[in-house]
């Protein structure tokens, strides 16, 4: 327990500090979230112990793309000393990696379920309108480049914010570039987006389950794409469990009512798209390979 | 000339009548639609005419799923004599099916394009949450159901308006259904939806495109199914061109600004889940075949 710390390598989402609550790590491959207020902590956990046991559910869906969910603990909380709040105890999905990069990518046009309240939906509606989420299917939430030589790059918030369709492609190709230069150079783009075990072959796959699934509809969830630059397999070309893609924050998630989550399918299919678009031009531009 | 008549078999869409401006046949494989009001119809206009000339457009796609367009004329106007209206000249979609049956279905979570005025995206919203759109990612806006022994069902206004999800599934068992009885036999579901050339099919062919296509984005325009249940080749199980799908109303289709059109794509995902759903219970519920 003296361990746990504020992740170093969070780039969406609340932050741990004095007198605020926010996730932290225990260095041993757990992360503990704290459960949120007004009932999204309690969605969320209710979530994560319904799709834990979901028969329904293929393992290899659950193993690959969900952090593992090991229960609740109640945490001593430096906010209010001699209180203890419940948190989430999950798998830390960057635990391992040395110097990661991360994008926190929130997918759906809609971020509201359709039932939600009204000033709720007023409030979601208004920031997908002017973001790009119902111009694109996602937006980019948060996005940490460290490269192979230690250098890391992280936009503001502003840029963050006022980000259009041209800026989420920089975004995109940045993920997978050097950090010094101009940042664009797309050096990792064939190891991390594209082959086998690739960010496109696991988005596809993800893509193929939500063809069928009618469970779950995941409103205002993101997908977290990450890698390590250090990983001598990225060098190589074979990327392994070096490169990641999870899904995660489900405080919105709610039943399907026996339909698809065309909200989340439709941004899943436009994120593959400006990847692929990606891997397409960096192969038809790079030198040829070990010929 | 005078030859022209309002089409028997419309299911949706405004209806011409004395006064009133609507669409017409020839009778000879022509449909005539009058250029609606509000820039609507020049957006229509500028749509057919873009589309019937890219470049990019795959041949198979545009003969397949599009009306093919023929240009524009000046009709004479029942509503006011001795004036005359400019209306697009298309291809007659039930052209050649004696007794059609028909279901218009408008594709997408979200009817408005994303840079529309506010009041017009005020009131597609309410539409949308108001009906299955946002749920399921599209709305039967039509239907009419004929079969072989010449009955027509077609349900009131109101219920189609009122519809929720098991409605919908309804629908689109009624779709393929013998009128009579409850009418949800699903005795064509095999031959329309199944099987090579039928409507799951064409669907996901459509889809194919959808995934790749970044040209134009579909906002409010709807899939038209339509079949012919006295063709032979229905009885048959082979259906050839007895079974159509074809992507009609184009007055909010907007360019795509580079990215693929997930909000029509989530929403056909949707509909091809619906419609395998009734093709796979048709399957393991029906005696075995010709063995």
């Amino acid at each position: 327990m003296s361990d746990l710390r504020p992740p170093e390598h969070q780039v969406a989402g609340h932050r741990a500090a004095v007198n605020k609550l926010g996730p932290l790590v225990d260095g041993a491959g757990l992360f503990y979230k704290p459960l949120q207020a007004l009932d999204r902590g309690e969605q969320e956990l209710a979530f994560y112990t319904a799709f834990s046991a979901h028969p329904a559910v293929p393992p290899r869906i659950r193993d690959t793309f969900f952090p593992r969910f090991h229960g609740t603990r109640r945490l001593p909380t430096a906010a209010s000393p001699g209180e203890s709040h419940p948190h989430l105890v999950l798998d830390d999905i960057l635990d391992g990696l040395a110097a990661p990069s991360v994008t926190d990518i929130k997918i759906g046009a809609c971020t509201w379920p359709p039932r939600a309240p009204e000033p709720y939906v007023a409030k979601c509606l208004a920031k997908d309108r002017a973001t790009t989420s119902v111009l694109l299917g996602f937006r980019v939430s948060g996005i940490r480049v460290a490269d192979a030589g230690g250098a890391v790059w992280r936009p503001d918030r502003s840029e963050l914010k006022g980000t259009d369709i041209p800026g989420v492609r920089r975004f995109l190709r940045r993920f997978v570039s050097s950090v010094g230069g101009d940042g664009l150079d797309c050096a990792l783009a064939a190891a991390v987006y594209g082959g086998e075990g690739g960010v496109l072959a696991q988005l596809r796959e993800l893509k193929a389950w939500f063809e069928e699934q009618t469970l779950f509809h995941f409103y205002s969830a993101s997908v977290l794409l990450s890698y390590d630059a250090n990983a001598a397999s990225l060098a190589g070309g074979s990327v392994g469990r070096a490169v990641r893609v999870k899904l995660v924050d489900f405080a919105h998630v709610v039943e399907s009512e026996g339909v698809i989550d065309h909200n989340f399918l439709g941004g899943l299919c436009s994120l593959i798209k400006f990847i692929d678009d990606i891997v397409a031009e960096v192969s038809r531009t790079a030198p040829a390979g070990h010929s």
